[in-house]
């Protein structure tokens, strides 16, 4: 016996993994509101919701297949006795395999729109998550370039419906097929080759999307021999010749004042290259569809220099950035930069089905948006907690539970206190930490007189945390002496000074 | 070349894994709805959402440990790097996980609500699938009964939020402690030596779960020598005496009209037992509290054959039951009985911290209560799609596009149609796949007159599915012409028909 009570008692660590989190209470809210604000204007826009599972065969997931004996890179993948099974890890690879799955009785085009976490197997890092939301809308079997165009507007619509104000945002369009154009002028695309010059056009396409942070300078370096950076790393360049870096780079500064201009600029860099020509005419119908709706180059702005990582876009590409600047907690001025991004990709359904499908969707990152709007104190701050019905006598609490039914019958959120009410201060500690605006006080002397005391807790809010006795904080000035019968009024009323 | 041109390549299937699915268009509106229903009561009793990450460690899960080279027994579980993860099997292991982490900091009480999917690793059946939503409100570190008898009044309150009227539930509670008083009357339960016996009551708990299913015959069986069922299969019995059955059999037969009545029943029955007189003396709590508050019997029910599974149920637990019958399609009778459940756990946060910590809960099965309220036509009839603008002129898809802005802007949901507009027909059959309530039509005849078109699709669905010439179609009595000024409000007044 005496041996066993020696084994200590190994208890698990009470942690999440790590690159996951828990969110809490007004987080959750806040959250929860900016999904439906953008999901009602997909909805507007004739999208349709589709929820598919978490979990998918590795095998439909692809780009992951299990050629090795764990095909975990990047995704969290396991094997169960049917076989390899995965999380997802973005919302367009199931789009595509409920597609491929659906086809012959979802309507032709399929508009739909999907939102909801999706995981990563990477190394964690400071805001760097491994469960992470997205929101989508995509069309799927749509060729014409109009269906990237209301990706635009649509876009610019969702983040007005959220609250970013017209000019607090930009979104930037461009189009793949001038980008291969542009290689073709130079020579290291030919339409057919893909693997010829990939791995030079991949450093190509790299130093471009690094243009935000590197300048024209640096992206300069990275297209001809290389470029050292201020950690004394060397990164290797494309090694261009001088011709051809200047090519790229006027085709990166072919942006100009009117969307007009910007088209011609870019019309005269790819000149002679079919693929060239075909993205500038697609753009020209966008940009013509889009301001003949009203979307002005405030709104939606060609841009050569988006081009959107290296993912699997074959046409027009789109990107919105939020374009104001605010003051972090630090005094550091912060930019969010891009928030949505989109594009059109012609293969994802080939791969189940041998057909090319012609797709094209957006995708918007939930948490930075959530965060910039955080910043311009755009969201309805949800924290106000409930009222707090205290609990001066214990043998009354079937009193106060009615107070409670009451209050929420009116609308009101409020509770009776469920923790050990010996300590009345541990019962203000209690409505401290829930951010209650109100509490509600009755013991012998008020029960007597008919009366409850409401203590305003946000005016009092300081006093408070000094723990006080019950007879000081009684006599509080932000503390009224009211009606039994006037509960309800009295307590809307009170509550009504921090109206949310 | 030619030996490479016969390799068959190897599409991936276009399949969600076995026993997950996918949610379209108006079911996954109308579970946000009643999600949103659901939540809004949760926070009007002041409780407060928090969303764990859908991976756990396995060590924090708990139940699952890794004792076998693969943890994976009713879970989905893998190893990485770090260990073993897994997704969370309910909603209550994340929570006391949340809770031992954040002790300090939360409220104390700390009351929170949960919703989202929840993951088994079991073998899928018809209607058994492994993923669903669950959709939780605990109270964490209040060991008042109260707290238990606010789950039943908010249980109450969520149900007719959500479209369940009174009289169509009712809600069950019992107690585990009055159910242990009756097995230590009948001596196989003393309160500390919880090993003993364990196997039996186990057969007992089990037979008592089978109440609905098997009626009071069958339990009888079981818990006797055993019982033979229809397809021959033998389960063997608790093998009690004579006497010990009777008594097991009045405690489940003590429900009565009144619930002072049944208390008193169960109390006669338990009376000498501790344990089972305490477990009288909190279901007395919880009555008066429900009842002062206006809660009576035919919406709060104390109900002695509510066991709970075999869970880790250590007081209070609730059951609530929809007792409406509704008529599937194959014309037969169908109830839908439990819809959400719960009770108190004292155990869970113990794991972690070595502290006792009391606890209760409930969680609503979301996928059930949708099929009920779907049976019950209480769900709003979400499947109507968009207006559709059709394409006549394929220049013109501009101007098109500028309908749909006007419309939208109204706030009126639409689009042009984007697949290839050569085939009329398709556009039709288009529209009617979306459920689309109205087309617009503008070919160069319209245009020149300065008309566009509506045909009322709903009215006119019939004539549609034939597949009329454009001119046989127009000439419908569900068409109509309008001014081109007056798109907006003359759609909006033909909708005002369907209106949902």
């Amino acid at each position: 016996m005496s041996k066993e009570k020696k084994i200590k008692i190994k208890r698990p660590k009470a942690e999440a993994p790590k690159g996951f989190r828990d969110y809490f209470g007004s987080d959750i809210r806040a959250r929860n509101l900016l999904l439906q604000q953008i999901m009602e204007v997909y909805h507007l826009y004739g999208f349709e919701a589709l929820e598919t599972s978490a979990i998918e065969t590795v095998e439909a997931l692809g780009k992951f297949l299990p050629d090795i004996e764990r095909p975990n890179e990047g995704v969290f993948a396991w094997q169960e006795d049917e076989g390899w099974l995965a999380l997802r890890y973005d919302l367009t690879a199931p789009l595509a395999r409920v597609y491929a799955e659906n086809q012959n009785h979802l309507p032709s085009p399929y508009r739909r729109y999907s939102m909801g976490p999706v995981w990563r197997n990477e190394k964690p890092g400071p805001g760097r998550f491994r469960q992470f939301y997205q929101c989508d809308a995509d069309t799927v079997g749509a060729s014409n370039v109009l269906a990237d165009a209301e990706m635009c507007t649509m876009l610019s619509d969702t983040l007005e419906a959220t609250g970013i104000s017209r000019g607090d945002y930009i979104i930037k369009v461009n189009n793949r097929k001038i980008l291969n154009g542009v290689l073709e002028k130079i020579g290291i695309f030919d339409g057919t080759e893909l693997e010829k010059f990939s791995n030079q056009r991949g450093i190509v396409l790299r130093a471009i999307d690094k243009l935000d942070r590197l300048g024209i300078g640096g992206v300069k370096e990275l297209l001809g021999k290389g470029r050292k950076d201020s950690s004394g790393d060397y990164t290797d360049g494309a090694n261009l010749s001088t011709d051809q870096v200047d090519l790229m780079l006027m085709f990166l500064e072919a942006n100009s004042k009117t969307n007009m201009k910007t088209l011609s600029n870019l019309s005269e860099l790819v000149a002679g290259s079919k693929i060239g020509e075909q993205g500038v005419r697609e753009l020209e119908k966008i940009s013509e569809s889009t301001d003949k709706q009203g979307y002005g180059i405030d709104r939606i702005k060609i841009d050569p220099s988006v081009v959107r990582g290296l993912g699997y876009y074959t046409g027009p590409v789109l990107e919105a950035e939020l374009t104001f600047e605010t003051i972090d907690e630090k005094g550091k001025i912060r930019r969010f930069g891009s928030v949505a991004g989109g594009g059109r990709y012609d293969d994802l359904v080939k791969r189940f089905t041998g057909q090319e499908v012609p797709a094209t969707g957006v995708s918007i990152g939930v948490d930075r948006l959530l965060a910039a709007l955080r910043s311009k104190s755009k969201l309805a701050e949800t924290t106000q907690g409930p009222v707090i019905i205290t609990v001066m006598d214990r043998d009354r609490i079937d009193d106060y539970q009615l107070m409670a039914a009451e209050l929420r019958n009116a609308g009101v959120r409020s509770e009776v206190y469920f923790g050990n009410p010996k300590n009345f201060g541990n019962q203000l500690k209690y409505a401290d930490n829930r951010h209650s605006p109100l509490a509600i006080i009755e013991g012998g002397d008020e029960r007597e007189k008919g009366v409850v005391l409401l203590k305003d807790l946000y005016l009092g809010s300081k006093l408070a945390s000094q723990m006080l006795t019950n007879d000081e904080w009684k006599s509080q000035p932000a503390q009224i002496s009211i009606n039994r019968e006037n509960l309800v009024t009295k307590v809307i009323e009170l509550l009504s000074r921090y109206k949310q």
